[in-house]
């Protein structure tokens, strides 16, 4: 496997990824697309220029992998190898102009992720890791990413996307973890679980997730030290009930109150 | 009045604020600090070297001005000048290394802020408004700040920092507007406002707070064509419960609801 050919196309569709969707972010424009043709939606037309400029790249450089897209759906390959892509992982919170948001890429073989990048555009900043790397890069330049060392439940910082979890029953699992951690914050979308990889908070624990939303965090939380796993504790590269913790002990004290 | 030295002394201040903050700001050093000595508090640090950066140019720029300063108190001037300070308004957003928190300044007389600067420094972005001036400068450049035209409630953006507004009984009162807003979001904390300013989203609506955390808010916001008051429709630059809208239209249609 040509590794360093996988993270140059990774790069190469997060550029063109943060161009296209950028062209869509904030635009003073859509006010008046809006009025005029009634059903604009921003984030729909932010979506499927980045997907489609990312497949494009992907046609040229990497004929023969496969392809998950959250907007065009799955294309076969027979090299092994699926890249896995959300173009914009937060469309709410692009559209309400918050910077939460992100592009998130994959690459994966049978056993799921081997390697993951997480973009966020408009701050200009990129998380990736696997196949040897953890890294950062962004407004305070390049730094080696690396997860928070244990500590207790008391002092951990919990992240998740909405109040509302999931489910009644999800949502109150995740409000007996929420209960017992320092503090608990929403809204962060994909970017908090950059955040745990880039060593700030200790938790994010969300439900209902895709494969899309999913292999890209989970590559880099793990090639920086973290654990990403389903509510039991299995891998879980096909999303659902998830957990990322920054290392084992908060991982393991975390799935025993949500379970308990 | 100089307006021009006034809002230049105000950029002044958000650059010495914005190198003060950034020091503390996902220091990869924290970490060993706070082993090494049990309570090192990133920041309170930075909160308290931003304060006093502030503090010293307005020594020499501006020493006939009062100052409140949400870290070192009042300081009291007679020129009838108030500069207000919040040198990181969302602590709990900096503790997790999320781009919501920001440098607060407003300048304020007897009726209130005159001009108000918003600045998230790890973003690299600024809003300001009043004294004839409404805009930003960030990532995507120089714009005009601008609010939303009127909608329906059914399709306006809300924000607040907290799902648990305040007492009971405020958060009663917000959960009745977010049931019948398009979509509710949380966690941005002072940036909600820059994204009224925006034009980005419709409403924000938060209790609890303080002068220093509303008044550079409301001068933005209000330079951009929106309105900033409490839940009852007045004026409110001490603070408390805070409703900012994008236009006196969706404002009327929110008091309406938090007062059913």
């Amino acid at each position: 496997m040509h590794t360093n050919e996988i993270v140059a196309t990774a790069h190469a569709l997060a550029d063109a990824a943060r161009a296209a969707t950028l062209a869509h972010f904030r635009s003073p424009l859509l006010e008046a697309d809006n009025k005029a043709s009634g059903h604009f939606d921003p984030v729909t037309a932010g979506d499927r220029a980045a997907e489609d400029a990312m497949r494009a790249i992907l046609a040229e450089r990497r004929p023969h992998d496969a392809i998950l897209g959250e907007e065009r759906g799955h294309t076969k390959g027979e090299s092994g190898l699926t890249w896995v892509l959300d173009p914009i992982d937060g469309t709410r919170a692009f559209l309400c102009g918050a910077p939460s948001w992100g592009v998130l890429i994959a690459v994966s073989d049978e056993s799921g992720p081997i390697y993951g990048l997480i973009d966020q555009p408009f701050i200009r900043e990129r998380f990736e890791g696997g196949l040897g790397i953890a890294r950062t890069d962004g407004p305070l330049g390049p730094r080696d990413l690396r997860t928070r060392p244990p500590r207790p439940m008391s002092e951990a910082l919990l992240m998740s996307t909405f109040p509302e979890v999931g489910t009644a029953e999800e949502q109150a699992a995740f409000g007996r973890v929420a209960a017992q951690a320092r503090l608990t914050r929403y809204g962060m979308d994909c970017y908090a679980y950059a955040l745990v990889a880039a060593g700030q908070i200790d938790l994010v624990i969300e439900a209902g997730l895709q494969p899309y939303d999913i292999q890209a965090p989970m590559a880099v939380i793990e090639a920086a030290g973290g654990i990403v796993t389903d509510w039991q504790g299995r891998r879980a590269p096909q999303g659902g009930r998830i957990i990322a913790a920054a290392n084992p002990q908060i991982h393991a004290e975390a799935l025993e109150i949500l379970n308990g």
